[in-house]
C-alpha cells in the first residue's frame, strides 16, 4: 500500500473501502472511486484546476442555509435530480408522470379547504385550478393530500421572500372529495431563474446557460397504498419548455392555461375581470409491494 | 429538449454546457456529466439516499473553515488528492517524489535562520534536521526557500490549538546555504489522525477504515527555474506507513529518524539528552519551458 501511481492508487482505494461492513455503502463507496478517478484522469486536472473545484464546492456548501440548497441546484442543473427521478419512476401505464421536487417544498404547508383561493391579497392574474386525483386505471381516490405550490407573476416563490410583512402563500394542502375532485383559487406562475447568484448561478453563466424555469405548478400528492407523486404542470407556450435549465418537462405535463373572460367560473365562482384556468387529472400508481 | 428517460438525459445534459465557450470548462463539464450520470445509472440511488448525498455535501461545506478544509481531507481520503499529485509530476529521474499539501500549510511561515530552533519550549523529543537541496543531477542550489511543518508529539498541528496562548510553531521558511545544504532544530511529529469529527471521519468510520496519517515532516521547497517541490518524509517504521489515510506514502520518502544519544550533534550543538536526526538530500526538477 505505497508508492502508487495514477493507475494503481484507484485499485488501492477500491481495497481500502472494501472494508465497509454496509453492503450498499461497500458498492457506492466503489463506484463512487471508480467513477471519480476515471473523471480526473480524463480531464487531468492541473493543482491549479483542483483547488478551483475544491474552493467551488465549499462555496456551495456555505451557501446552503435553511432557506437556499445550492447542491439541489447543482444536481438539479447537471441534471442528475432528473436522473433519480427517471431510475425511481418506472412507473405502470396511465400514472401521471413525475419530475424534480425542487428547492422551494415546505414541509407541512397550511390545510385549506377545497375552494379556498390560497394566495388571498397577492397581485396577479387569478388562476382557477380544477382537477382530481384517481389511482392509475382505477376510481376516483376520496381524502387525497394535494400539495401544491408555485412562484408569482415575478417567479418568486414566498420562501424567497418571507419577511414580517410576507408569509407562506401559494402554496397549501388540500385534500380530495369522495370522487377524488379538487379545486381552488391562486394567481399565475411566472418562468423564472433558479437562485443564480452563488456558484450554480456562476457556473451556468460559464457554461452559456440561461437560467429559467418554464412557468409551472408544483404538486405532491399522497393518498394511501399509492406512491407518492412529486410532479409540476407546465403553462402551454411557455418560451422555456425546450430549454429547463433542470430538464424536468415532459409533453404529458404541459397543459393550457386557458384565458377565461369575466363571469361565472366553472365552480360556481363569480369574476369580474378575465382569468385562467387550468385542469389536471392526477393518476398515482399503487404502491408496489415489497417482497 | 423533453421527455428524458435515464440514458437520454445524458445527452441532453452534455448538449447544454457544449455551448460554453471556454474550450476547457466545455470539455471538464462534458466528461463530468458523463461520469457523474454513468456513476448514478451504476448505483440507483433510491430519492432517500440521494437526499442523505445531498445532506453529506452540505456538512462537508458547513465544516469548512479558515481552519478547516472538510473538502480537501474528502479529496484526500477519497485518494484523489494523490491522483491529482500523480497527474501532475511525471518528473524527471533523480527528482524528489511528490505528496499530498495537506491542510496545515500556512502561507508565509516565520523565516527563520538555518540552525534555529523552530519549536523552542514545546515539549518532545528534540529532532535535528539536516539536508540539502539541489537541482536533480545537479548542483546545490543556494537561497531556496525551504518550507518545512510538521505535527507534535501528539500529533497536532500549530494551527490546530491556536489561542491567545498559542502560536505559530514547528513551522518555518528557511534558506539553504551557498552549497544548497540546510539543517534546523525541532521535536518529534507523531502519526495523527486527519481530523474526524466531521463528515469525512463518518464516511472513514462507515468504511472500516482508521483515520491515521504515519508521522511525517512536510517541505515545500522552491528555488529559481525549478518546479516548486510539496513532499513529505516519513519516519521509517512507523506502523501506518502501509495504510496511510489519504495514500500519501512512497518508499523513496521514508527514512531513518535515527535514535542519537547526548552529547555533540553533528551541526556542533551540545545535547544534554538523546535526541532523533533525519537527514534528506532533496533534488528538484528544473522547470519545464513552456512553448
Ligand atoms: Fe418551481
Ligand atoms: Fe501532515
Amino acid at each position: 500500500m505505497r508508492n502508487f501511481d495514477e493507475r494503481s492508487i484507484t485499485a488501492a482505494v477500491r481495497e481500502r473501502v472494501g472494508q465497509a461492513s454496509d453492503p450498499r455503502l461497500r458498492q457506492v463507496s466503489d463506484a463512487l472511486i471508480r467513477h471519480l478517478h476515471d473523471f480526473v484522469r480524463e480531464i487531468e486536472p492541473t493543482q491549479e484546476e483542483w483547488s478551483r473545484a475544491i474552493a467551488f464546492l465549499t462555496r456551495t456548501g456555505h451557501m446552503c442555509t435553511a432557506n437556499r440548497q445550492e447542491f439541489i441546484l447543482l444536481s438539479d442543473a447537471l441534471g442528475v435530480s432528473m436522473l433519480v427521478d427517471a431510475i425511481n419512476h418506472h412507473l405502470p401505464g396511465g400514472a401521471t408522470e413525475t419530475t424534480v421536487l425542487g428547492p422551494f417544498y415546505v414541509q407541512e404547508p397550511p390545510e385549506l379547504p377545497l375552494g379556498a383561493n390560497i394566495s388571498p391579497g397577492l397581485a396577479g392574474v387569478p388562476l382557477l385550478v380544477t382537477g382530481s386525483v384517481s389511482s392509475a386505471g382505477g376510481p376516483g381516490l376520496a381524502g387525497a393530500a394535494v400539495d401544491v405550490w408555485h412562484s408569482d407573476g415575478d417567479g418568486y416563490y414566498d420562501v424567497q421572500q418571507l419577511d414580517e410583512d410576507h408569509g407562506l402563500a401559494m402554496r397549501a394542502r388540500l385534500r380530495t372529495a369522495p370522487d377524488g375532485a379538487f379545486h381552488f383559487w391562486t394567481i399565475m406562475p411566472a418562468a423564472y431563474p433558479i437562485p443564480n447568484d452563488g456558484p450554480v448561478g456562476e457556473m451556468l453563466a460559464a457554461q452559456g446557460r440561461h437560467p429559467y424555469r418554464p412557468a409551472h405548478v408544483h404538486f405532491m400528492i399522497a393518498a394511501p397504498a399509492h406512491e407518492q407523486l412529486v410532479t409540476h404542470v407546465f403553462v402551454e407556450g411557455d418560451a422555456y419548455l425546450d430549454s429547463d435549465v433542470v430538464f424536468g418537462v415532459k409533453d404529458s405535463l404541459i397543459r393550457p392555461f386557458a384565458e377565461m373572460p369575466a363571469g361565472m367560473a366553472p365552480d360556481g365562482t363569480r369574476v369580474d375581470r378575465p382569468y385562467r384556468h387550468l385542469h389536471y387529472d392526477f393518476a398515482l400508481a399503487p404502491q408496489r409491494r415489497v417482497a
